[in-house]
């Protein structure tokens, strides 16, 4: 008699330590005796019965799987749309996880994810078909509703926090012949998480980072540059963090106000740090760099905070355990009971709460002239950064990443276009 | 009777270790009971006669200072041009060394401060002052001759080939379905030894970065965007290093190609990376991603090689053994004995045959198709970035980095406009 099989699959932009919560589930899983198959390429190769049989990786790739970054069975960009318009997908979907005996469907992703995880087991039910579904919180925008926070925020955090910190350090020993004014482009579209989490850089009113820009209130240039040259004026220099989603009153992400062609015709791709920086050196004329650390700042597993580490191994293990206590529709999420000192514990919410919500930074965490972080912030941001995530290097100095096998199961239906 | 007093200042760039050289030489200084006196802001604080009184400094402050990234006293982009020139500011430079019994002048510096250096010990012999100069090697564009690597590049290496990796893995999780194609920009404006070391970051066919541009070879968009095409059709997704300073064949930087000014005549900033891909964009229509990191691969002391870590000091250490022993118009130079095991040791070489060279990669380091480095390169840098250099974090979660009080010194002389 067949104990029936886990199907694990990751979903959107990957994180320092979603591999962390994928080697806690398989862990999990394998201590129970379960099999555990992973989808390839997320939600995609669910659809296409492109599974991996994860038995066929060794306990120490599993182990290793907890310190490598990025997505190790592929993850993808792909929404499902509501039951309606993508019934036939769905019903594919029931069919590949019946097709391979699936009891447990865990998606760990976002709040897409998270709407997909809770419509599969709508659908289950409606077809009578025994499947318990998770959603695994997942994201460095910190945007999930209610979970205290995301696994893969705190590492991205703490990615921030040092490196604005360094690079401060850096410009404030060259300011007096060279560059004055630093812009720092944090990812955020719409929530100001990350860029916020820089303001754990410094503590003083004088320390980098002197203007944090959130998405969460209007870009207003003039004021701006009026607060880079206060900046400059009393401190030598000026460092900036800037959200990439950052918005004019009028709604205009300032990112785009670049973008266009060239005088050759030639595409011109955009950015925050580089438009402000270009305002910065055509209204002030100071001498300004800026960065845009793109995917490094969500794959730096060589500098994830433990905290952010162990409660992604937490949502793996407690996802798992609520599976097999069959309480469907449900995520792990991470509830804090203390600040001082931090503690926190899992519980389980229901789905659909989670679901196509957006957690922006409360007005409180937003200081009053916009450009900064207040204390109520600092103290619900610091502990997620705290603590190094123990990493392994290798005698080539290169931290020792593992490459799963990844051993396709064989398929038992006809294909499908996804 | 007065010892004398020994004048350190920080030239140029910073990186994650010049510190760790200001640490050396100012403990190793102390040990023979020589008081050490710091330009602040590099050459102009000792035209300035603004300086800091290391001493004032503990013994604690000094020991942090080897793991602190930036310059602590501050450094500057300052040429002095030839003595003849610059002679009224050569003259003031002595003056003030005269005023502070200054014997032995250190200066922390790239090809520039060798030069600067060299010109003020020739001063000083020419009006019989009896004054020892050491220049101190530094950059991480890795480009001084005579010296076989420079204290500070393999850190930067280091960044970069871990950065390439982690970035590499995140990039191959979401091909399918999102970016298939990521840019990276390292520093390096003539020389490509940076992005070179990002080819420490894979070491099969078909592993990130797939490919490396470098100046030393000219740009051709057509191979350019052919080599992509093909890796994107075998691998999935292809990983660009390129550096900065590449050229096309006529000469033309490939940075400036966008610069100029948008629709509304604002500036636009130019940069390699996001050239690059809005050339793929254009010229392939794959998403396409990039990153530039700017100061964060030149500050990232958190990801410091322990290799690069330990020269930093020991050419600190050693400046200040030449110096006592008069060994004038020196530089302490990293000598190379042996690649497997690597094995180094400090010479010293004549400041006059570092001077105003710039050590580029060596043909045989390219490899034939311009697209990556060969095993020679491989063996040359592999060494560079090995071990991780200690570095203590605090409760928060960031690392502990250490401010220095910086206290000046009473001015003797009349104040000079530099």
């Amino acid at each position: 008699m067949s104990k029936g099989t886990l199907l694990y699959a990751q979903s959107g932009g990957v994180t320092a330590v979603i591999n962390a919560t994928a080697s806690a589930v398989i862990s999990t899983a394998r201590a129970k005796g379960i099999k555990v198959l992973a989808a390839r390429n997320g939600i995609l190769g669910a659809l296409r019965e492109d599974l991996i049989d994860t038995s066929k990786e060794t306990a120490a790739a599993i182990a290793a799987l907890a310190h490598t970054p990025g997505g190790a069975f592929g993850s993808c960009r792909y929404k499902l749309k509501s039951l309606e318009a993508d019934r036939g997908k769905y019903e594919r979907l029931l069919e590949v996880l019946r097709a391979h005996d699936v009891c447990w469907f865990l998606y760990n992703g976002g709040n897409d994810s998270a709407d997909t995880a809770w419509k599969v087991s709508q659908l289950a039910k409606a077809f009578d078909y025994d499947l318990t579904c998770i959603g695994v919180p997942k994201t460095i925008d910190n945007d999930l509703a209610v979970t205290d926070t995301c696994p893969g925020f705190g590492s991205a955090a703490k990615y921030t926090a040092v490196s604005v910190r360094e690079a401060a350090l850096d410009v404030a020993a060259m300011a007096e012949t060279s560059t004055k004014v630093f812009v720092y482009e944090a990812m955020g579209r719409h929530a100001g998480w990350l860029a916020a989490a820089a303001g754990l850089a410094g503590q003083g009113a004088d320390d980098a980072p002197h203007i944090i820009l959130l998405p969460e209130r209007a870009y207003d240039e003039a004021a701006f540059l009026a607060k880079v040259k206060q900046v400059v004026e009393r401190v030598g220099y000026c460092v900036v963090v800037a959200s990439e989603g950052i918005q004019t009153a009028d709604g205009r992400f300032v990112a785009d106000a670049g973008g266009g062609t060239d005088s050759f015709g030639h595409t011109q791709l955009g950015g925050v740090a580089s438009q402000l920086a270009a305002r910065v050196k055509d209204g002030l004329g100071y001498k300004v760099h800026w960065t845009l650390p793109d995917y490094l700042q969500r794959s730096a597993r060589h500098l994830a905070s433990k905290t952010d580490w162990e409660q992604a191994q937490a949502v793996g293990k407690a996802a798992v355990q609520f599976a097999l206590k069959g309480q469907n529709a449900v995520m792990p999420v991470i509830v804090r009971t203390s600040d001082t000192p931090y503690r926190w514990k899992i519980e389980a919410a229901p789905l659909h709460k989670v679901a196509n919500h957006e957690k922006k930074m409360p007005a409180g965490f937003i200081r009053r002239d916009g450009f900064g972080i207040t204390d109520k912030a600092r103290a619900y941001l610091a502990p997620l950064i705290k603590g190094e995530a123990p990493l392994p290097y290798g005698s080539d100095g290169l931290p020792k990443y593992v490459t799963l096998k990844n051993v396709a199961v064989k398929k038992k239906l006809p294909a499908f276009e996804a």
